[in-house]
C-alpha cells in the first residue's frame, strides 16, 4: 500500500469527548475532515479542520440533506488498500483515502419520544451518516469506524502505541456500528408505523431492536445468567416506587399479577400470586375486603407472595398489607400516604405502579421452534345471562362464577377454581389430569366447597369430575364444553341437580 | 412543482417481473435509469434504458463498490418537490429528479447460509442499494420506493389509473422498505458476529429481525391470534416428519419435551408431557422400557400427551407408541421403518425430529416489564457422591435420585417428584405450597411411594414435608437447602431415619 496522508472523517451529533479524540488524531499525524456542525465545533476548540465539501469538490445541497454522499468521500472509505484496481481508481479520480470514520447519529429515539409529528420524524432520518457508518464498517479491514464516544480512548491508545487501531478492535467496532444502524432503522420503522397508524400485530418482517435495560443477578436459577431488555420507544408501563431490585422471577410473578388484575376488569379486586400461580383471588366492596377474601383461600401459600390490586392503594389498605410479608405489591397506583406506610414497615417491599392502559398486547416467546407471537388478551367474562345452561339458572351466583372463571383462566392448565362469597376457596393449577384437579380443589376447600361455584379452564373429558362435585355440594359448574362426552357430563349434572353453564370458550394458560 | 420528465431508477438483484414493471413505467411516460446488471437485463428485453453513470457524470469505481453514491442521484431522490430552495439546488446543479426507485438487494441471507467465509460476507454487504432505498423511503411524500416484486402490480395499476402512486401506497411501501433495511443490517450483524466469533449472549444492543414463518390458527386460546416467527440465519433445529400441523400449544408442549430430553442428558429415557407439565419420566435399558416406566406414573394423564425420547426411535418403539393416542412424538431421530409404522397406524401423529446440538441457548420472553433474556441451561445432575448428606448414603438409589430430581426440575415450581426403579411414580407440579405438593405426590404414588426417592425443586420451608415423607416410607430425599429452618428439616430427617442429599442448587421453573 502506498503511503498517504492519514485522514479521519468526523461527523458527530453527540460531541462529548470529540475534541480530545480529534486532538489525539491530529497529534498522531491525521488530517481531520469534517462537516459543518462538527467542523465549527472543532475549530472553536482550536483544531484545524478540512471541510468535506473541499474534499468532494461538491457543496452541501438540499438544506443539508446531501452532504457526504459523494464518490470521493465514499470511495475514500471503501477502497481496498491492497487491490491494485481500487488504488488505480483512487489515483485516477484523485480520491483522498479516509482511515478513520467517527460518526454518530442524531438520536432518532429522542425525537420520537418528544412525540414529534410525522414531518419532524421524517426530517430526522439520517441518510448520509448511516451510509458513512455502513461503508466504513464494511471496509473494517482497512478502516476504523467509531460510533460510540466510549471507544475514543481505546482508539487513541492503540494508534499511539501500535501505530494503528488493531484489527481485533476494528472488527469489534464494525459489529457495534452495524448493530447501531440495524437498531436505528428498527426504531425509525417502529416510530413511523405508529405515526402513520399502520401498525400490524403480525407483520411479515418484524425488526426489533432491544437495548439492555438491566443486568439481572441471574435468571430462574442462579446457574442461568439473565438480563432485561427494553424495546426503544416502547414506554414501560410501570414505575417501581420502592423496595429491592426486581429479580427475573419477580418480573414473571409481577406479570402474572398484572394478568390477574386485567382479568378482573373494572371490579374492585385482589389476586395473590406465588411462583406465577394464583393462590387466591377475590372481589369486594373495597380493597381491604377483596384482599381478605383472596388471602383466606390459602393463607399459608400467600406468605412471601405477590399481591395484585385493581385500584389505587390507599393508606388503610397499605397498613393492612404491611402487617404480613410479601415480595411485591402491584396496583394501578399508590397514594403518597400508602407509599409512606409501606416504607416505614416494609422498606424492602417492591411497590409497582402499573399503567394498565399502556400494556402492549403482543406476547413473544423464543422457543427452540421459533418465536411464538400471540395476542395477550385475557379470557372474556362468561356469558352468564345468555349462555348455554343445563338445569336451573342461578343469577345470585354471578359474582362467584366470575371469580371462579377468572381464577381458572389465570391458573395454569389444567386448572379448577372454586369460589364462594366473591372469593376463591380453592385453586388447583397445573394438573395433568382434570379429575385430579377437581379432587384436589374440593379437598383444599374443605367445608367451604359446599355452595361454591366450580370453574374449569377446559372441558371435562369424563363425567367423573361431576360426581366429585356432587359429593362436595358444588352449587354451579362452569366449563367450556367441547368434549366427545359432553352429553354424559350434562346427564351427570342433571342427575345430581347441579346447574351448569357451558362457556363455549376455553381459558388455557400454558 | 415544475414539470419534469418522470423518471424511475431501477436496480434489482431479484429480476422477477422487472421487465413488465419497466414496460409499464415506460408506457406511462417514465424514463428508465439503471445500473449495469439491471440495465443489461432490461435492454435485452427490448427496453430503452439510461445508465446511472450518464446521470451522475461519474463512472462506476472500485469494482462496483461505488456506483450510485453520487449527489446527482441522491439529490434527485431526496429533493423536496415543494421546497423552493431544494428546487433551486436541483436546477443549479442540474440534478435529474427521480420519482420511483425500484431496488432490491442481493440476499445477504443466502450468502450467509452457504457458509461463505468472512471475506465473501463482507463483499456482499450492499452500501449503495441500501442508501437508495433509505433515501427514497425518507422522501416517500414525493417518491415511490418499491423493494418487493409483489408490489409491482399495485404500482403500475395506480400510476395508470391515478396518474401516480397514491400517498397511502407510498407510505406503506416506505415502511416496508425501512423494515427491509433494518432486517438487512440485523442479518449482517448476526452473520458477522458468528463469523468473527464475537457472539455475546447479552449484548448492549441486540438487533433482531423476525420473519413470519407460519400463521397459526390461534394462540393459547381461540380468541388469541398468533403467528410463528423465525430469526433469519438461525437454523430451526427440528424437522416434522409427519402428522398434522403444529399448533401454538403443540409448540409449547414440544419445547417442554425437548427440555425433558435435555435434562436426561445421555441416558436412554422418556418423558411424557401434558400441557407443558410432565406426567411421567423414566430411564431404562431401551426406549420401550423407559416409555413403559414413564407411562406407569400416570397413564390417565398420558392420554393425548406429548412423548419425548432421548434416542432415535426404531420400529419396535414406534409400534408400541402407536398403540395409544398421543399428540406429538419428539426424538433426536426416527428410523424409516419407525416413520412408516407411525404413518400406518397414526397418520395425524406429529413426529418431530430434533437436533439437540443446534438448540439455541438464549430464552427470550416479552413481558409487560420488558424482554426477559436468560440462558436456557438445564438443571445439572445432583452431586450424588460428593454432596452434602444427612444420614446414611444410598448409592443404589442414584438412578432414582436422578430421575426424581430431573422431573422436579422440569415441572413448574413448586414441584415434588417421586421416583422408583428408574421411573417417576408421582410428579406434583405448580403448587403454591410445598407441603401440599408433597402430600399430593405421596397420595398419587400410593403404595409405590414406599422406597422411592423424593426430590423437591426448592427448599422445605418447614419440616412438615419430612413428616409426610416418613409416613410414606420415602427412602431418600433431595432438596436444594437454603431455608431458615434447614436445621429443623435435617433433624426431622435424622429423627425419621430418612437420608437426605442437599443439592445446593434449586431447580425452579416458572
Amino acid at each position: 500500500m502506498r503511503d498517504h496522508v492519514r485522514r479521519a472523517l468526523i461527523s458527530v451529533f453527540d460531541k462529548s469527548g470529540v475534541e480530545e479524540l480529534a486532538k489525539g488524531l491530529h497529534e498522531a499525524g491525521y488530517e481531520i475532515v469534517s462537516s459543518s456542525g462538527t467542523a465549527n465545533y472543532l475549530k472553536e476548540h482550536g483544531l484545524s479542520v478540512r471541510e468535506i465539501a473541499d474534499l468532494s469538490g461538491y457543496p452541501h445541497i438540499l438544506g443539508g440533506r446531501v452532504k457526504t454522499l459523494h464518490p470521493s468521500v465514499l470511495g475514500g472509505i471503501l477502497a481496498r488498500r491492497d487491490f491494485d484496481a481500487d488504488l488505480a481508481d483512487v489515483e485516477k479520480w484523485n480520491i483522498p483515502l479516509i482511515d478513520v470514520v467517527v460518526c454518530n447519529l442524531y438520536p432518532f429515539e429522542e425525537v420520537a419520544k418528544r412525540k414529534a409529528d410525522l414531518g419532524d420524524l421524517i426530517e430526522n432520518i439520517d441518510i448520509g451518516g448511516v451510509t458513512l457508518i455502513r461503508a466504513a464498517a464494511k471496509n473494517y479491514r482497512y478502516v476504523t469506524i467509531v460510533t460510540d464516544p466510549r471507544d475514543y480512548g481505546t482508539v487513541i491508545e492503540e494508534i499511539k502505541s501500535l501505530g494503528n487501531v488493531s484489527i481485533k478492535t476494528r472488527q469489534r467496532l464494525a459489529l457495534k456500528a452495524l448493530a447501531a444502524t440495524a437498531s436505528y432503522d428498527s426504531i425509525i420503522h417502529f416510530a413511523l408505523s405508529k405515526a402513520m397508524k399502520e401498525e400490524d400485530l403480525f407483520p411479515d418482517v418484524y425488526p426489533v431492536s432491544l437495548k439492555k435495560a438491566a443486568s439481572l443477578r441471574y435468571g430462574e436459577n442462579p446457574y442461568q445468567r439473565a438480563a432485561l431488555y427494553a424495546q426503544p420507544l416502547q414506554k414501560l408501563p410501570f414505575k417501581q416506587l420502592g423496595g429491592s431490585e426486581l429479580s427475573y422471577n419477580n418480573i414473571l410473578d409481577a406479570e402474572a399479577a398484572v394478568k390477574g388484575i386485567l382479568l378482573l376488569g373494572d371490579r374492585t379486586g385482589c389476586v395473590i400470586i406465588k411462583h406465577t400461580t394464583p393462590c387466591g383471588m377475590a372481589i369486594g366492596k373495597d380493597l381491604p375486603s377483596a384482599y381478605e377474601g383472596a388471602l383466606a383461600c390459602d393463607p399459608l401459600s400467600a406468605y412471601g407472595g405477590i399481591i395484585g390490586l385493581t385500584r389505587e392503594v390507599d393508606k388503610d389498605t397499605a397498613v393492612k398489607l404491611a402487617s404480613k410479608f410479601y415480595e411485591i405489591i402491584v396496583a394501578p397506583g399508590f397514594s403518597t400516604e400508602a407509599v409512606e406506610a409501606f416504607k416505614e414497615k416494609r422498606p424492602n417491599l417492591r411497590l409497582i405502579s402499573f399503567d394498565l392502559s399502556k400494556r402492549d398486547e403482543l406476547r413473544l416467546t423464543k422457543t427452540a421452534f421459533g418465536f411464538l407471537a400471540q395476542e395477550d388478551v385475557m379470557a372474556p367474562d362468561p356469558d352468564f345471562e345468555g349462555g348455554e345452561w343445563t338445569g336451573e339458572r342461578r343469577p345470585e351466583l354471578k359474582d362467584d362464577a366470575l371469580v371462579a372463571w377468572k381464577a381458572a383462566a389465570l391458573a395454569k392448565s389444567n386448572a379448577i377454581a372454586l369460589a364462594k362469597d366473591g372469593a376463591t376457596v380453592a385453586i388447583a393449577s397445573g394438573f395433568t389430569s382434570r379429575v385430579d384437579a377437581v379432587e384436589w380443589a374440593v379437598r383444599h376447600a374443605g367445608q367451604k366447597a359446599k355452595g361454591s361455584v366450580l370453574a374449569s379452564d377446559g372441558f371435562f373429558p369424563f363425567p367423573d369430575s361431576i360426581e366429585i362435585a356432587a359429593r362436595a355440594d358444588i352449587a354451579l359448574i362452569l366449563q367450556p364444553g367441547g368434549s366427545k362426552r359432553d352429553e354424559e357430563v350434562k346427564e351427570a349434572c342433571i342427575k345430581h341437580r347441579i346447574p351448569m353453564l357451558v362457556t363455549k370458550m376455553r381459558a388455557f394458560r400454558h
